[in-house]
């Protein structure tokens, strides 16, 4: 439609997830009115990310350093680590501001049919983790909280099978049931089914 | 919410217009995992974008030579000029596949509060166009499509005003009224006064 780098660059803010034809042309018209220092800033930003993120030693977040900031966070309970698929899952748990341990990031789940198998997930540095109870901190608690979809569950499902064998070791999973600030009525079969296998006495 | 660099991206791409936070960590988690080659062609259009799109010397939509290819196409009637605000306009005009003529992008509308005035828009190069009659193909019409809103419509009145004084030129403006597949219950006051103020014999 239009010529030249304006198109390229629309071409390329096309292929970035959940950005539209007219969401990238809107955006590209905005660049093009932007300060050369507004697109310098956006130009380092992804040039830092290409040159590569480090992820922390210990529990695989996105980090700055070797170990990630609630790694280093002496004031965590180090008995409880939270599983979960990916950095952005750490974020949402932490912002329930409920979970004061540690992380594990697993870095997807278990899904064979992409060639995601346990060896493409950080399941072997979670099992190094428990097994170095040097004394200090021992792991009592893990807690899956990967995606309540079939790769989650798969995921979840192996690694309870993984770990069942740790002496003092407890195993459990988030809770599925109805959303709060939902309605009973719109929730599908599967949720609704969960929250009833799921009741509890009150 | 993240650490160093990934932050950073996140924090550059919500600065985009229509990318909240949400679609923003999600974009950067995508270039994340992405090959260095699909972000390294994503800045090496930024970087040309902000070192300069060329504008046709004629009309003034964004081009890759010093003049556009509507401009340079021999077949288009250049008795017919179509006023647009925006090069994004020009995209729109053409994807109906109902004109013919050429075009004139002002690279903007008439809005004194935002420091917009009839200098900022390229109005002295229409008039220009209109002076240089050069025994060759001599304007008869301009249409006048600026956006039906305030600043449009300051801007197309300002333009009759110019304009008027041409000898044998015809100054029109895009007919206002119902959206095409609109609903007339659901039509807002304005709209619905412009589509009755402007009804056609038929």
């Amino acid at each position: 439609m239009y010529e030249g780098p304006v198109q390229d660059l629309i071409d390329e803010l096309g292929r970035l997830p959940g950005v539209g034809p007219k969401s990238a042309q809107r955006i590209a018209f905005h660049l093009l009115a932007a300060e050369p220092a507004d697109i310098a800033r956006l130009q380092d930003a992804l040039q830092r990310v290409k040159e590569g993120v480090v992820f922390c030693e210990v529990c695989g977040n996105v980090s700055e350093e070797t170990q990630c900031r609630i790694c280093r966070d002496a004031r965590r309970d180090s008995t409880v680590v939270c599983v979960v698929e990916e950095p952005k899952d750490v974020v949402a748990v932490e912002r329930t501001r409920e979970f004061k341990g540690r992380y594990h990031v697993l870095g997807g789940a278990l899904d064979p049919l992409s060639g995601v198998g346990p060896d493409q997930l950080r399941i072997r540095q979670l099992l190094a983790r428990l097994g170095a109870a040097d004394g200090g901190a021992e792991i009592s608690e893990i807690i899956i909280a990967t995606d309540p979809n079939t790769e989650g569950e798969a995921t979840a499902t192996y690694l309870v099978r993984m770990l069942r064998d740790f002496p003092g070791l407890t195993v459990t999973r988030l809770a599925s049931g109805l959303p709060m600030g939902g309605d009973l009525e719109f929730a599908d079969e599967l949720t609704l089914g969960r929250a009833l296998s799921g009741r509890r006495a009150m």
